[in-house]
């Protein structure tokens, strides 16, 4: 062993013994007399003593380590005179006997503190050191605690880890594929799996019934700020059960992660009908950390002349407690939020209810106080508060009302990063249309179940079943999804069908599926979190990529090694490939 | 809850409780009066009876179900009057009161019980029912116990385990890689990775001094019985440490995984330098759980006219103890043993010590008994021994020596599986040369450290350069291996220059971690253990396949999905690729 301990657990009452400590050099103080250096590993800082009295060319040794600079240092630890109450090692430092250097350094090309002076690009080629940043550091060490912990929770009720493959098999439905082309079996490809959905169905086929397993998973996405195109999920799939013991099993998985991670109980896990949550929040994944919930005026609104809400499908506001008081570029900053492209609304109404009990909107011209006072009853707005409305076609109204409600959620401060409101949002639709194509797609994916009692209405009204789907949603982010699936091979056609596939492009793709199902598949139901997004939650932050040891970019380059990068010829023809030349201009 | 309990947890003081139970039909009896049903699930197997006295309709009904049916039984748990001994739920049964089919089955194409009549391919085509059998479902179980504890033992260790990429850069040293095409940077490719190895360094200079990840890895190469295309890895590094501290670290890991996987206490680890390996054994991971070393006589043999003695090299025999009274057919069939190609010697001498203390030789005519007492000596014969001898050149001959000695060890029962003898091989040679491409290869790989104490061979006599490299060998099984890496810029440039890089080539493939090495590199080490290797090991398996979910064929298919398959054109194009047409007759 390099060290007898760490930079991070010596204390008064380790004062006398003989020491070896191993590190890096966080930052060096020349006070003329005495030289301290910050020594700093994983564990923590502890403070090297230089003394120019006593041991002068030892000093002058040390002046000359820069920063980051490998070192190994023996001493004994004594006592501090000025003790630093910020670190846990504060009380004491070692006073260095002789010290040898590991390794030197050059500068590096940012400052190694948790506040850096490096920007994005730069971190990520250097991520080795953006990593002994301790900000970053941490961010590891709890995703190392979430598996931990959900290992050994899932172990603890029977589940068993399974792995199941990484090269598998192209499927054109849902995203696109990273594909693998096959050397020994050329002009065939493998695929990366965007999930293991099918194997572990096919593990519950096998009699595996409690199965999960925390794996990679792929998709070829144009990349967004918080894709990645790896990222990983917590996979989990149970036999002879129903929804039911599927939400409490995994409220039980996400209670503990709360207790063991956080030591936090995060109260009632609340249940939403996706209906519900659309309609009163204008999303399937609601904030609930605050409510402020929609309340549709359409009626309300309507027949009074004002030709915005006239020719709109749906009239809906909030009610911003205590907002009154809002000046008018508040309000101006408001209605250029939503009427950002992404938000996309025309404009915003608001209507005062002011604490001396008068009233005062933006459309007085329309509505007059008794109205308006109908909106305060509908909104049971109380003096003091602002109602802000927004109309259009009901879909995208309700998406920008969600925007809205987000941001006054903010602005407020009614969104604290360390309250956690847990949410299942159930009876998710089986289907969604789509216009351009003009076909049904899987809101989940094509194996979920319908609810028994929507089953008939396949045949009639695709559109209005209601799956057994859920989601599992914490401070309006989705941690997680699934569904009981279909587990009966001539329903499991049926919905082939409905999504478009022919019975020979069904059987080329799903056939093994299929084919399973006629001997002896159990009922099953599953779920799947995204586990980069769980741990950025339980962080505190809003990018997975902080929680990833060494992420893509957005344009899916990992600039530290530089990859993607183009390969040999050789390599290419042993594949059998050619590279197509790009065309000019592309 | 479809059930209230397994099928493997009721006892006799469950006797008069009301149960559901849920599962496949394994077989049914029907005995005119009574019909039973073994029902089976993942924990085990309960009788289920019907009664055609009392419940003449729903035993009419039992009697159609087929094997393999998905059934759900609600009854009354009874004692069994005929208890059967060998199954934890024998001295109950189910008095069933009612069921219902959940799932029919079509007959399987194999029978699901221990001894099966599917064949290889069979199996691997419908593994989904393979697995349903409980030999193959106890070899996933062991899985997942060695995965878990070997993660609780590292954890408590303070080792992280952290998760790094699997779309990687492809790097021609080494095997080949599988690549993936990149439609976002047309005409280039990430590849997936072969090991995390320059990645786990990465995480030593970023200062996370003690690293694991359960990860796969990916290697296209051509197959053979026991590799496959993706396998898994336990990885592991350290930061401050020298090779001491690895080999006591993972003792510790394996001490626990013999102890809590198979409630067995090792013994020792031997260690034994890979010098002393290959002589006494032959091999560089021998099995110990016999002894039976090598000993070499060349100068006992040669000078008596025995041309085959005189033209050799090398002459090496065993002492098989005990076996002076083998038949002439059976000391043919060892010699026909060595005669085959892939062992490859010419012939096989043989001496036998026998018990009234004569001595007979295949090679009386050249070595008088004077000349065969010596070859007793130095093999410390006793009577009734025989010794075997092979000669030739150096390597081969040991090699060959080496089969023979685990033949012999196998024909006299010395191996039995649940016996196990664990052992370091260390010192390993730095480099390897090969003849055809007149270059050195690195034994272990470019990033392996030399000893010091033979660092300045590296200029005069590469060959003889041993690096601070070792394996963990269990019963003649490689399991994992590892070394200490070289942490110093200059030294690493120097082995690429050894190993034929320029240093054009070295920074194209390796920059990023020569970068690091400028920033502040620890001292590390680390290992690799197989784990698909240890799984079969721990399990009393030769092959790795038994112990992954779904493993692929020897064509590197997996037979069940029928993977790799071919792509859509409108895929192709969107990476930017052709496929080659293949010649006529490839």
């Amino acid at each position: 062993m390099y060290r007898t301990h760490n930079c991070g657990e010596l204390r008064l009452n380790d004062v006398g013994n003989a020491i070896t400590l191993c590190g890096w050099v966080q930052r060096s103080r020349d006070l003329g007399g005495m030289t301290f250096i910050d020594l700093r590993d994983r564990y923590g800082i502890t403070q090297l003593a230089f003394n120019m009295d006593t041991r002068p060319d030892l000093c002058r040794e040390a002046r000359k380590l820069g920063r980051e600079f490998v070192i190994r240092a023996i001493g004994i630890v004594i006592e501090r005179s000025s003790k630093n109450h910020k670190i846990p090692t504060g009380e004491i430092e070692m006073d260095v006997i002789s010290f040898e250097i590991l390794n030197a350094a050059e500068t590096p090309p940012f400052t190694i503190e948790d506040e850096t002076d490096g920007g994005d690009e730069l971190r990520m080629k250097y991520r080795y050191l953006d990593i002994r940043r301790s900000a970053v550091r941490k961010n590891l060490e709890l995703r190392h605690k979430m598996a931990f912990y959900t290992r050994n929770y899932l172990a603890g009720q029977h589940f068993l880890e399974v792995e199941t493959p990484y090269m598998i098999k192209s499927t054109p439905e849902g995203a696109r594929d990273f594909v693998v082309p096959s050397r020994m079996n050329q002009g065939e490809f493998y695929a990366l799996p965007q999930s293991p959905q099918t194997f572990k169905q096919l593990l519950m086929v096998a009699g595996i019934d409690r199965y999960f397993q925390i794996v990679r998973c792929f998709r070829d996405e144009d990349l967004r700020a918080d894709r990645q195109p790896e990222f990983t999920q917590i996979d989990c799939e149970m036999s002879f059960v129903d929804q039911e013991d599927i939400l409490s099993t995994f409220e039980g998985l996400a209670r503990h992660l709360f207790d063991a991670v956080l030591g936090v109980d995060p109260g009632v896990f609340q249940r939403m009908t996706w209906d519900d949550a659309m309609k009163k929040y204008g999303s399937d994944k609601p904030d609930l950390r605050f409510d402020m919930p929609f309340v549709e005026m359409t009626d309300l609104a309507k027949g009074k002349n004002f030709v915005v809400f006239d020719s709109s499908e749906l009239v809906v506001g909030i009610n911003a407690t205590g907002c009154a008081e809002w000046s008018r570029k508040q309000i101006d900053e408001l209605t250029e939020f939503v009427k950002r492209p992404q938000i996309g609304a025309k404009g915003l109404i608001y209507m005062k209810y002011n604490t001396d009990g008068t009233l005062k909107s933006s459309v007085d011209k329309f509505y007059d106080e008794s109205e308006l006072k109908k909106w305060v009853a509908a909104f049971n707005a109380k003096p003091g508060d602002m109602i802000l409305v927004l109309s259009g076609d009901a879909m995208p109204t309700r998406k920008a009302l969600c925007e809205l409600r987000l941001e006054m959620g903010t602005r407020l401060g009614l969104r604290p990063k360390n309250v956690y409101k847990p949410l299942w949002v159930v009876d998710f639709p089986l289907l969604e249309w789509d216009e351009e194509t003009r076909r049904f797609y899987a809101m989940h994916h094509p194996f979920t179940s319908p609810k028994k009692e929507d089953i008939a209405l396949l045949s009639t009204n695709p559109g209005k079943v209601r799956a057994n789907a859920y989601d599992l949603v914490i401070n309006g982010v989705e941690i997680g999804g699934g569904s009981v699936r279909i587990f009966d091979r001539s329903l499991q056609n049926k919905m082939f069908e409905l999504l478009g596939f022919t019975p020979e492009e069904a059987e080329k793709q799903f056939g093994f599926l299929l084919n399973a199902f006629r001997y002896g598949a159990p009922p099953h139901a599953g779920i799947a979190f995204g586990f980069d997004r769980w741990c950025a939650l339980f962080g505190g932050s809003d990018s997975i990529r902080d929680y990833i040891a060494f992420p893509k970019n957005n344009a899916g380059r990992d600039v530290m090694i530089e990859s993607p990068s183009t390969l040999a010829q050789a390599q290419l023809d042993e594949l059998g490939l050619l590279v197509r030349q790009r065309r000019e201009g592309n």
